[in-house]
């Protein structure tokens, strides 16, 4: 495909050592060369691929320095986006940074869009959508957990899976077709009925296991909603600044909206917990109490996991009670805090209330239990088997729509197979779902689905 | 020299689409070949300089991919460091850059301190100390003149300066020690004392001309420190709105302090505004009103300059003329806002209280006279002849220190020659001054002041 020439800044904006302004296109080298001031004279064209040049960017208009710079020089295929690029390494300050751009961008190329180098590589067949969406998903993730996932699908694992799985559906269909189309061989319509049932079964059992995986996925990639409730007092601030200390906190800058939106995140032995309003609970202290029971239902309904927080040292009480209401059927560990001070609370009574809910003592202020509370989190969430590196996950809402769609055509495929119906209707059926899984690695999407995917993308990607 | 191998990461934090862990030392391409896995297993050991490899960083523990990334691999002597450098170019998240970052250091590579590898372009001699400092400046810099000043001493502009007048005293020390040697000559004495006048005031009179742009040159490199005053309902919000518009709002985020400190800046004809306490004039509207003309002038005298909005449909109050009182013997800017409404404002009485400053008429709502009130900026701080781009700014609190020492060294030895003095005491006054200018350029300074001008750096530069 023949695209315009892109460019845009790709490191995240900031002072730092480097900045970079990437240019992609059949141009990029040209323009550069127009600015790009070579030690002895010498033109990138003329350099050979993937090599590195000092230099300076020099102000046509001005003839005057811009800014000292590393070119870096990569011929297509081999690149990126398989397209010509060329990567400026600026001195890392934000003017210096954009006036390169500004240059670039007179030279004629384009700024690009978010996501618009990905989408070249996309577009240009180097890589399938599952595998662009898993570039995104890399640059995102909050522990080493969530990187591994979206490195195996970069890499293609899923695209690999889902590729297998298509091909299974289509010799089933091309044995359908060879069926209708020689309807007196009764033998062939017995055995395509065999083979069909088998080979949907099968698809249909890989993509219920990946669906499985995708609670998990979806925490790893997303983050797991939780808040921290209790009655005033009781150590709900002592152990969100447990979690933190002990635990890198992660902070993100949402990009677009980088000085409103901040996001705090905590790694608790790779499960990336996502602290919800915690600026609240350092504020506020009690939700429970101030919004009543049915407003705080509300409120936690939108957590994965709530962290309730019982004083060791306290009876309990009604509003103790009115929390355990308002979490009731969600995730809820139960923290028993202040065990350094004599116990007044009666753990039968909690017991009562605590269903399947997990229990841990702590005492925050003495450090003890919090290598309990979060083994409780972290196992919670991963059993055991997780562990092993090479799952694939599905963890992207988009791909769990079109799996869970396919599942639903393959499986009305089996019962219609059963229930006698027609063959040429049962195959409408099976190239739906082919179809669905197709649009997982971008083998059967439309534009606007494309734009608004990435769309998501940081700008230079 | 030779010292450690050290490693940083040396693009801002956050998202973005290429995050890059340089090294720099003996070691840092053999600590890499033991991470990279490229292509058909060749090692970056083996290849040309100054070129750039696919591959992926291994985790030698797991033996599991840590990351996709292209190494850019630049031998000694001609790199930044003038050592071997590597930069691993990942993929922009925080934790695949911070999972390579860790697996380059378990394998003997030393974290670097802030400004580490700029330390080491300096003690390996590559640059100067002036220059080192201007690549902090380069990353800092608000506008594009701030970045053209720190270009040209980048490039070696004020170093070469210093040198030739450092070069002047010496051959004057020179010519004295001749004197001291052989007194038994009259003339050499006589024409020693003449030449070291002539000598002694021409460098004078450069360090002087260099100290005259001081001024600006910190005005350039720090930004002009701004307050706008007046009484509530006058226009300062619409006059912030405005300048922040139609100029390009600069946000800075202050290394180190990312989420406490935020300073806005406003890129006014290339003169940066440092907007003080914009948050404070959003909400509180009027200092005067509430705090007193004594407080309020202690707020003012942190400004480097007051825009003063007056209402121009209204008549002069008690307010307006107190905040004139606050604002005395500093530099204003009167605006006299709403002209679109009819006059009230006595202009006669306005201008008894307006001394020397400048007025400008506006109406923001018409957006009217913004266009005068930039240009009135501009000219207080930067009259015509500092636009050429070829001068020589000193913006540097240290260097404007040691320039004014100098500066006092070299007065007190042409005040000694014309009273007199022995010859002897002169010189150590003009070997005092020759020393000071070295420590400019880094000729002679100590170890702990080397260490402090780094640590201002940014990590990974």
């Amino acid at each position: 495909m023949e695209f315009d020439t892109i460019a845009a800044i790709s490191t995240p904006m900031g002072e730092g050592a480097i900045a970079i302004v990437r240019l992609s296109g059949d141009e990029a080298i040209s323009i550069s060369d127009r600015l790009f001031r070579g030690v002895g004279g010498k033109k990138l064209s003329d350099m050979p691929s993937h090599t590195i040049h000092y230099g300076h960017i020099m102000d046509p208009a001005t003839d005057q320095v811009a800014e000292e710079v590393m070119v870096s020089l990569m011929k297509g295929p081999k690149t990126f986006t398989k397209e010509d690029v060329v990567e400026i390494n600026c001195h890392g300050g934000l003017v210096s940074v954009n006036r390169v751009l500004q240059l670039v961008l007179v030279q004629g190329a384009r700024l690009a869009e978010p996501g618009e180098f990905t989408k070249r590589a996309f577009l240009n067949g180097r890589i399938d959508l599952s595998q662009a969406e898993a570039v995104i998903d890399l640059i995102r993730a909050k522990t080493d957990r969530a990187m591994n996932v979206a490195l195996g699908q970069m890499e293609g694992r899923l695209s690999r899976l889902i590729r297998k799985l298509r091909q299974e559906i289509l010799e089933t269909l091309a044995h359908i077709e060879v069926n209708i189309d020689y309807p007196e061989y009764d033998d062939v319509e017995e055995m395509t009925h065999q083979m069909l049932l088998e080979k949907a079964g099968y698809v249909q059992k890989e993509i219920e296991k990946l669906l499985q995986t995708s609670q998990q996925g979806k925490i790893l990639r997303e983050g797991l909603a939780t808040v921290i409730v209790g009655r005033p007092n009781v150590g709900k601030s002592s152990l969100l600044n447990s979690l933190v200390q002990e635990n890198k906190a992660i902070v993100t800058d949402i990009p677009g909206t980088t000085r409103d939106v901040i996001e705090e995140y905590v790694n608790v032995r790779g499960v990336p917990l996502r602290l919800l309003d915690t600026a609240g609970i350092r504020e506020t202290e009690d939700i429970v109490e101030k919004i009543g029971v049915e407003r705080s239902r509300q409120v936690l309904k939108e957590a994965d996991l709530i962290l309730l927080v019982l004083n060791y040292s306290e009876e309990l009480m009604e509003e103790d009670r009115n929390i355990f209401k308002a979490a009731e059927g969600m995730d809820v560990i139960v923290i028993v805090n202040k065990t350094d001070l004599p116990q007044k609370l009666d753990l039968d009574e909690v017991k009562q209330l605590i269903h399947s809910y997990k229990m841990v003592t702590t005492s925050l202020k003495e450090d003890k239990g919090v290598d309990e509370l979060e083994e409780a989190i972290a196992s919670l969430f991963f059993s055991g088997e997780v562990e092993a590196g090479d799952m694939t996950y599905v963890s992207n809402s988009r791909h769990i729509a079109l799996l869970t769609q396919a599942k639903n055509s393959i499986e009305e495929a089996v019962r219609g197979v059963e229930a006698g119906t027609p063959i040429d209707i049962v195959q409408i059926d099976l190239t739906r779902s082919w179809e669905l899984l197709g649009e997982v690695i971008g083998d059967s999407v439309n534009e606007s689905l494309i734009d608004q995917l990435f769309s998501q993308f940081c700008l230079g990607k």
